[in-house]
């Protein structure tokens, strides 16, 4: 039997599974600490991959999901916040010394994406768009039956768009980004400012997305507000989306959807009022992600089986 | 002798071109008007097609830029002010009938792009944005060597995309779009807001573009803010797309474009100023469309050779 390895790496933990040929459910699956003392997360990486493979079986390939952007020629991360170590770093040929596979690393965003659409929420469609929420905003699109890469890799950037000129500060240090305005970071950001300037509310200081949501589900005024504005801005963000690639789904993941109709009731209602003609809702499907913590996971695996098959010599 | 048959319609005047298999040189070209009296102007247009094929040739396909919307499965323009009577019409069956050959529409901006990628500055490109500049902004992206059409060939509306929440409005009566900040509309009505407002300048009443970009040249404050501040948001918009497609060339056409760096230096500093990583500029080429007024024209030539090598049974 063959089977084809599958990892989500974070700046916390890691996660692995193997998948014999063809089949969804792993016959093996394992997370442990990403970091940990004495040995580099390179080392535990490749430790966690012989863990998975069962005794005497290939592996055909090893995909892998990362948390940052990838330039797919190269096989390495550019840049990895939480990641340091990896930044540049060939992990695909030290992977293929060790396993004897070849590996692909992609985007953890774009592998959701991926993932969704080949086993997830939007299985039979060709056009798809994905967000994840929680203390950022990451996305990936697929567009006709194929993901949206770029020139170097780089595509899909679905939270680093500027909606609101000079708004809030973005992590990534722009002003009035998607992620600035709609993530649980910018939620979070908005109150603690409304607070400061003597807003009152239930809450105090520097409260946290979990809080504020609780706050809101409460009555809170404040609460209730920050994620009617975030709703409206990701509203107006998904409006431009429709118009740019005119998806029939839209699928949500991330911590932060999980507060529902709290923040996808202000989203429709901006959409509903923002798009070009009413032809770009027609059948529109919108969504919530249907393979929770595995959509990375299951990302890879797509990954990884489609990379052999466009590689038929490997 | 197999020839190919290429339209370009607007909505005073229409184009047609005949070429020869696999030559970028028509060996018919001729531009009538749209509208007459006594004829329908999908007479005309048949008429045209008739007049372009030389005695005893065999035509291959026929390729048709329209300016509007087109469902690509249906055959149809969805919305098109300014051709009232195609709207819903099925065009390319008409002309099948007519011709014996057959037909295929695509939006006029799209088309562009196609063209400009097969036949004109994006040559050798994978990625690649076309902008067309004029009383508004129309856009088409090539993703991976194909062009975006999204679920029902509404994507790659890149000039309806909002940029500046309750900004000014635009010709399609949402506010804050791209088109109407950066447009030709978009210049003059800020200018002609400016100057109801009491602002000094050698400009009066509601002056055209071209007045308004003379007046730029001849040291007029206002109007070079005017630019200024299109280009910044043009930039701005840029910036976005460069995120969310990752290009390795842009590439401008339309009759604002030829104010040159007027509008394009701001726009550099914008783009510059912000992207999330120098990594989106690194290659990437900055241009202006090859082909001129030529560009819908070649991109029906373009869609018109695709769609039968993808259809080989025609």
């Amino acid at each position: 039997m063959t089977i084809t390895i599958a990892l989500d790496i974070g700046g916390t933990h890691m996660r692995v599974a193997a998948f014999p040929e063809s089949e969804k459910k792993p016959t093996f699956h394992k997370r442990i600490r990403t970091y940990t003392n004495g040995e580099t997360s390179i080392d535990r990486l490749i430790n966690l991959i012989l863990e998975a493979i069962p005794p005497g079986e290939r592996v055909d390939a090893v995909g892998i999901a990362v948390p940052g952007p990838v330039d797919p020629e190269k096989g390495i991360i550019l840049t990895a916040p939480n990641l340091p170590e990896w930044e540049g770093v060939p992990i695909p040929q030290r992977i293929e010394s060790e396993i004897g596979a070849p590996a692909f690393l992609g985007n953890d965003a774009n592998l959701a994406a991926l993932g969704e659409w080949r086993y997830g929420a939007g299985r039979g469609h060709h056009d798809l768009l994905y967000f994840t929420i929680s203390t950022g905003i990451g996305g990936g699109v697929i567009s006709n039956d194929r993901l949206l890469l770029g020139a170097h890799g780089l595509a899909a950037e679905l939270g680093h768009v500027t909606i609101l000129p000079d708004g809030p500060l973005c992590g990534c240090g722009q002003r009035g980004h998607l992620e600035a305005l709609a993530s649980g970071t910018g939620i979070a950001a908005y109150v603690a400012e409304q607070l400061a300037s003597g807003r009152s509310s239930s809450l105090i200081g520097k409260p946290e997305t979990k809080d504020i949501s609780q706050a809101a589900k409460n009555g809170d005024e404040l609460a209730n507000e920050a994620f009617q504005r975030a709703g409206h801005y990701l509203g107006l963000g998904v409006a431009n989306y429709l118009m740019i690639f005119n998806p029939s789904i839209v699928i949500f993941g991330g911590g932060v959807t999980q507060v529902g109709d709290l923040l996808f009731d202000p989203m429709r209602e901006t959409l509903n009022k923002s798009v070009l003609s009413k032809h770009y809702l027609q059948g529109l499907v919108i969504t919530t992600a249907e393979l929770g913590d595995n959509t990375g996971l299951y990302g890879a695996l797509a990954l990884a089986r489609d990379s052999i098959l466009s590689n038929p010599k490997l």
